[in-house]
């Protein structure tokens, strides 16, 4: 089969490569209909995750239909068109069993799976993908729900959902600051009302991003890098700041942004992938009430979004601005990596 | 009436002033039965807290007998005995009606009460005490309840409950962490039985301390500042770390040790009052699957732990390790601030 396969920083190529195998009995392979590529995925082109070694395939997120399942899996057929989960999980392990997939303790290699496509075993940028665990890793798309949206159900919607609105509390009448509107924050936005948020406050430097923010779920931007933003925000609340504030980004700075937003009892939902510490200043803070949660995503949520995706209560289809061929996944990559200037959000390979 | 001055750092004295007298509707004046010192007196003495000013009477818990009610105070009544708690809040403000009222907003000289007894007004190392909002502020104590262990309700136990157990959301089953067992500390030990908590270790310097540890509620002890603290902490779990960790010191080694010891899906609970900013390893962080809390005490759990202690379901009067008469205050802050010596944990003075 044809996969694009990383070589090292800098460089990756769509080539011939062997076709993915049944190795356990709780396997699937699964064909490729619909991937698209992650923010991750161009931190493991720079480099910035080393355990990602030359001759991976990149990717962990698709929609597909299954080719072949082992002896051992129950309830995934051949046939069936499934996502693929971002979290690949044994679901009979201390974390899994506790709620805590994303840190099954399974072995691919090394103990310690969960987010293991494109990271520690070959992805989804391919033509066809070997699934661990393919009752755990595998949900059943229903007919109906398009690809374009399906895709969003595998990392960026639960991340949104179970990092930002459920780690951070959010709770009716509440007023949540997204700090970032790439996709995962857009995620955060378009599921903070399933738990009943006011007011969605989008926060980020991009015009463009912001007027996408307020069709999926935003009531209000703000735009950032003025010297108003803060004042903004607070004039929407009572003056003592938003219940919520969930990081979207990823760097020191719009974590500090949060932290400056939040309320006394509110929370600081940390949703972005960070390459460096933060100064977490405790001698204001430790007097200040508040909860700073973080983590990777169980994918726990992901049926339950599904459903509300097929009931068309979620719009993930928004998110896919750009649309490629499987085999033309180089170009996909430019335009996603050039997202200042070609406005992408989602990009969308199809095989 | 005689009460403890402060004159600026490191100067402080038994002296005679004025007797307090009702200003609003809302207070009361309570004699002082007993008092006793907490450790941001120390920090407020060595200069740490500049909001406290020149002539201002420390001291922040107490237990007294009601002398005069303003006429708007429908509870409490004149030669009532009360616990007094130390964060005084009006019942009605945004933060009060939302369950933070550590963060009231009712104004005593400036906008923002909560902590403000022997802080922004005179507090309770003296022979009398004036009480703002005196109905939300003081708790009935009931007869048979001893001073020892009422006094504790002021401050350490809800401190100790509301924000290392209830924040670290402790659960049945949990192994509880607590790094530092002074008195904050001890109480968080005492009260994670209440959530089910199945291990607490207690995890500090001082050999006497974790003893009196043993007798509170931990079921386990663990001399810190050796090589081997940690995989003493890691032999008591499944090798993964601690579901909840308390820090109830208040240094940045003290906060890391915490994080170092959580595992995923649990809670690091901050209990000390920092002095510094600590780094924050989100680098490492973003993906464990971790909340960190921090806060005020709102002492609303002040009723339900009175009621448990007037039950002796709670260790509260084990304590008091020091009695003084009031007017020996001064030695009692020379017990107090020598403790490593002294090996005090709550030292009591009584009217």
């Amino acid at each position: 089969m044809k996969a694009l396969v990383f070589h090292g920083p800098g460089t990756k190529s769509w080539e011939e490569v062997p076709d993915p195998q049944l190795v356990d009995a709780t396997d699937a392979v699964v064909r490729i209909d619909a991937t698209t590529i992650c923010g991750t995925d161009l931190h493991i082109l720079k480099g910035d995750v080393p355990a990602v070694t030359d001759g991976r395939i990149l990717g962990h997120e698709g929609v597909g239909t299954v080719l072949a399942v082992g002896s051992a899996v129950r309830n995934i057929a051949v046939g069936d068109r499934v996502i693929i989960a971002c979290i690949s999980s044994c679901g009979v392990c201390t974390y899994c069993r506790s709620g805590n997939p994303s840190h099954c303790l399974a072995d691919e290699g090394a103990p310690g799976i969960g987010w293991i496509l494109g990271h520690l075993i070959d992805g989804t940028q391919a033509e066809m993908v070997r699934i661990p665990f393919a009752d755990n890793s595998l949900y059943k798309l229903p007919a109906g729900v398009p690809d374009d949206a399906a895709v969003l159900l595998s990392d960026i919607f639960p991340t949104g959902f179970e990092m930002g609105v459920r780690y951070g509390r959010v709770k009716p009448g509440d007023t949540v600051a997204v700090v970032g509107a790439g996709p995962v924050g857009l995620a955060v936005m378009a599921t903070a009302g399933l738990y009943g948020a006011a007011q969605v406050i989008a926060i980020d430097l991009d015009q463009n991003r912001l007027e996408l923010a307020r069709t999926v779920g935003a009531t209000h931007s703000v735009v950032s890098g003025t010297d108003a933003w803060k004042q903004q925000v607070m004039d929407l609340t009572d003056g003592f700041g938003v219940d919520v504030a969930v990081e979207a980004v990823g760097i020191p700075a719009t974590f500090q942004m949060c932290v400056d937003l939040v309320r006394p009892g509110g929370t600081v939902a940390n949703v972005g992938v960070h390459g460096k510490p933060v100064q977490l200043d405790l001698q204001d803070l430790w007097i200040k009430n508040i909860a700073i949660t973080m983590g990777l995503v169980n994918t726990d949520t992901l049926g339950m979004l599904l459903k509300l995706v097929a009931q068309r209560k979620l719009p993930a289809e928004a998110f896919v601005t750009h649309r490629f061929a499987l085999s033309d996944v180089e170009s996909a990559y430019e335009t996603f990596g050039d997202a200042a200037s070609t406005k992408a959000i989602k990009v969308l390979m199809t095989g």
